[in-house]
This record gives C-alpha cells, sequence and structure tokens, in this order.
C-alpha cells in the first residue's frame, strides 16, 4: 500500500520502519532533515511537503507533537484554505487519515469534519507503550472513528502495533488516552504519597509494596512501576528515574485533559493539583526524569 | 483458649462469633447490653468491665472505634494508673493483647510500652474485609509486632480471617492499614474524575472501563469496585452506593493518615485534598453512603 507518513520523530521514526518492513511504499515528510534522510535510506521516498507526500497516497499518517502541528499539516499555513501545502489539498477522495498524535478532542472532531467534507474519513488513533514499544511494533492504539473506517485502519496499523482498540466515534480515542493518563498521574501521586508516609512511620518499603498489591491500594503504579527505589528491581524508580514515560510528556497530557474538563464543565480536583505537582517539579528542573520521580518532590530528597 | 474479648459492634460481634464457633472460651464486655446479651446467647460468658473480661484470661483482644476508647479499655479512666476498671489492672502478666482496631500508630505504640511494662505483649492487628469478612471469617489481619508476638497471636487470628500479614514491629499494622486506604481514597476519586470526564466528552463507560482496566490506569477502583454505575454488576455503584465501605470510614481513615503524616512532616498533597473532598460529600448528607459514591460530588448529580 501507498502510505504518506509524516513526522518522523522519536515515535513516528520506528513506526514509520515497521511499515517500510511489512511491505508498504512510504513517502515520508518531517521538517528535519536527519529524520527523513535515515528513512529514505531504509527504502522511503523523500516528499517536499505534507501535500506531497499525500499526493499519490492511499492511506495517510500523522504523528505529531501538538494540535497546532496536526492542524499545520493537514490545512497547511496561511489560514482558511491554505497555502496547498497541506494534506487536504493534495489527498485522492476517500483515502483515509489517521492521527497518531496525542492531541485534544475538539480539535481532531473539527479536523475530521473538514476532511469529511472533502470526502476523505480521518481517525483519531493516539497509542500508548512508549518509543519502546514503538521500535517493537507492540504499541497500542485508541481509535476513534466510524465502524468503516476502523475497519479500514486496524490492518496497517496492525503493521506497528499489538493492540488496535476501537474507542468509538471520532476523538474517542483522544478521550481514552487523555482518560488514562489522567488516572496514571493521579495513581502515582497517590503511591508516591502512600509509600512516602508508611517508610516515614517505620515500615519496610518491600512489605509495604507487598500488602497494597494484595490489597484495595492495588495499581498499575505500585504493582508494575513503583516509584520506590529498590522495590521493583526493573521500575526507572530503580535506574535513578532515566527512561521511561517523562514528566514534561505527562504534564502535557494532564494539560490536554484538564483544558478538555474546562470545555465540559467537569470538575478535577485531584487532577487540577497532579497537574499542578508535576509543573512545579518540573520546573524545579527535571522535566526529563521518569514520572514517578514525583516521589523525590513530596520527600524533599533522594531516597536513601 | 480463654479469651477476653472487647468491643462488640458490626466488626467485633461477628469476630467474636467466629471465635466462639473456632471453641474458644470468651469472656466479653461491651457498653451496648444488646451486643453482649447476643454473644451470652451463644455462650460467651459476660464481664462487667475490661478488667473482669481479662482477669483470668490466656489472650486479650480489643476492637473499638478510637484511640480513646482502646486507651480507656487498656487503662480505665481517671487518668494516670486508672480507676481499676482497664485491661492492665487485671491482666495476667505474659499474656498478649491484640489490638484490632484502626487507630494511629503513636498511640498503639504508647499503649505498648505500657503494657510491655508491665510484661504483656501487644500486637495492633487492623483488618481489612469489611463487616461481611468479619461474618465469613476472611478478614484480612495487617499485625504489627515482635516476630514472638505474631507467632503467639497468629493461630488465634486465624480463627478470624484468611490472610495474617506480619508487617514489623508494633504500630506497622497501623501503618499499613492507613497508607493503603490513603491510597485507595486517592484512587477512587481519580477514577471517578477519568469516568466522568470520559462519559462528558462521549466515550462509553464500559469501553473506556475496559480500556483503563488493560492499561496503566489500572487499579481495584477501576477494575473491581467501579464507581460509575453499570460498569460492574456487582460494585455498590450498580445498587444505589449502598453496602460497602461508607464515606464516614474513610473520612475516619484519611484522618488518620493526614494526623500521621503531620507528625512525621510527610507532605500529602492529594491526600489533603481526598479527605476535603469526602469531607464536603459527607456533610452533604452522604456519608453513609459507599465512598464510590464520591463520583456522584464531581457529577452533580446521579449519572443517568
Amino acid at each position: 500500500m501507498r502510505i504518506a507518513f509524516i513526522g518522523l520523530g522519536h515515535m513516528g521514526g520506528p513506526m514509520a520502519r515497521n511499515l517500510l518492513r511489512a511491505g508498504h511504499a512510504l513517502h515520508v515528510f518531517d521538517l528535519g532533515a536527519e529524520a527523513m534522510h535515515s528513512l529514505v535510506a531504509e527504502g522511503a521516498q523523500a516528499a517536499a511537503s505534507p501535500a506531497d507526500a499525500a499526493r499519490n497516497a492511499e492511506f495517510v499518517i500523522t504523528m505529531l507533537p501538538a494540535p497546532r502541528h496536526v492542524e499545520a499539516v493537514l490545512c497547511g499555513s496561511g489560514g482558511p484554505g491554505g497555502d496547498g501545502t497541506g494534506v487536504l489539498a493534495s489527498v485522492p477522495r476517500g483515502v483515509p487519515i489517521v492521527d497518531c498524535s496525542t492531541i485534544d478532542p475538539a480539535t481532531v472532531q473539527r479536523l475530521a469534519q473538514l476532511a469529511a467534507a472533502q470526502g476523505n474519513p480521518l481517525a483519531d488513533a493516539p497509542v500508548s507503550g512508549g518509543t519502546g514499544g514503538a521500535a517493537a511494533g507492540t504499541l497500542t492504539f485508541m481509535v476513534g472513528g466510524s465502524a468503516e473506517v476502523f475497519a479500514q485502519v486496524q490492518p496497517v496499523l496492525q503493521g506497528m502495533g499489538q493492540h488496535i482498540v476501537h474507542c468509538g466515534p471520532v476523538g474517542t480515542g483522544q478521550v481514552a488516552k487523555i482518560c488514562n493518563n489522567l488516572l496514571l498521574a493521579i495513581s502515582m501521586i497517590g503511591v508516591a504519597e502512600a509509600m512516602s508516609l508508611g517508610v516515614a512511620l517505620g515500615i519496610d518499603p518491600q512489605v509495604l509494596a507487598g500488602i497494597v498489591n494484595t490489597s484495595s491500594g492495588r495499581c498499575w503504579s505500585a504493582d508494575t512501576y513503583n516509584p520506590y527505589p529498590g522495590v521493583m528491581p526493573n521500575a526507572p524508580a530503580s535506574r535513578g528515574y532515566s527512561g521511561g514515560f517523562g514528566v514534561d510528556l505527562m504534564r502535557k497530557d494532564l494539560g490536554l485533559a484538564n483544558d478538555a474538563a474546562r470545555q465540559v464543565h467537569q470538575p478535577l480536583p485531584l487532577g487540577a493539583q497532579a497537574l499542578q505537582l508535576y509543573e512545579l517539579w518540573s520546573r524545579q528542573g527535571h522535566g526529563q526524569l521518569d514520572f514517578s520521580s514525583i516521589i523525590q518532590l513530596l520527600q524533599g530528597q533522594r531516597p536513601a
């Protein structure tokens, strides 16, 4: 299949590579020349713009940092109608567009309307699994779109991921992702508070984790990704909080959740506080650490 | 074994009943005459005071609402030395005392010192599993005390529970319980925020729960006790939030966690906020509902 792939960063690069390996013909575009060259060396064709990449495509995938980038890649720049450099200016009628970026549901829905008006179905398909999952082809895709477009995009996404989940109409992929990460952000701080308090009161961290993990406090942040150093040998906490899912990425997803909540008048008393705590921790210079390092903010020093 | 059992409420009553069934001889005391009569009808002997119950005991168990009750039952009333009505005034040297109440670790440790000074080992052994677990004899006991006292008390506790966990020195049973419930209280609000936001943004609650439960938001509050009505047929959310673990009980445990945290200078930014949210919800008249009803505070009305 002729696929236009736009956005070749830490996630998009390895995802595109897996599509090449699966035998697809890729037209790629990225603002970074180096990212482009690396894919071209492996058999992709370089495009001069998103419009150029999409011109003869049978399928379009975008993987970009933020709403403004997705909007520019689809619509071009220069306001309504655009300057002809966007995907929508050239993509053949009927070709599906899949945006794998994590952005706000409202932007996705607006872009889907623009695409539908010219006969292109659009699905949102944000991912979980990180750069490791992108390289290994084991990502989870949370797909928002009609049943028809889901059936169309599923086989292509299977070339890059393990679990392809249909969440409902367009935008609900983003909803699933930001709601999961909202809960994750809160749970991680909850585990950090419980572990810090317990150790300060004299219980052994391994014993406390063992009790929580078989009780009603059980959660992924405690039993798979425990933030207390040494409790889980393979968690980022046991290697100085390197690797993993960065504080600044969690900050971005919490920002999306809080913004979306305001639009539907949904109070998030813990979600709002969680965002402020990750903001504090990032502002203190720790934005690149794994998000479980938030326990260090609560402890005031690296745990011994 | 001759066991003194003091405190025959919603938890203590069924626990004492299970000890009778296991063949122990019980001397019981409670301020409520009805609770006493019910146990006496099943073969227990009524005592006139905690001291009277403990006089010939080989083992003492207390199950009481709050620190001041535990203190009065052990020390009697009337200040230092007491008035002779407390357990410590009469209990034979060497007899172990097990307090199953949920109270603060500092009070437990202070009472353990008083007991040790007259030759009685004291262990804290707060429970989880609720009134259902108390009746069925399937409670979990989180035991704080020396290895020697743990070996002594374990066989007796097995008559009332399924899991008897040694948490460390005296007080650490309470630490494990309040840390677990701190995390539980936070997780539940996190799930309530994520489910409320997702549904407000248009995703089906079952689909969202399915995604969260196989992703990094996975937790007991979402996959076993989901607060959104209809997602789990057997959760309190699907029966009007009746039964289960009451808002006022969660309020009590969060109060213990926040108090203990202040004593060791441990910030609990989400735990403090969680306490305030359950306080609000209780003040609005919902203290007797299951604690997962907190989702209704966030939604402003019962979800349709």
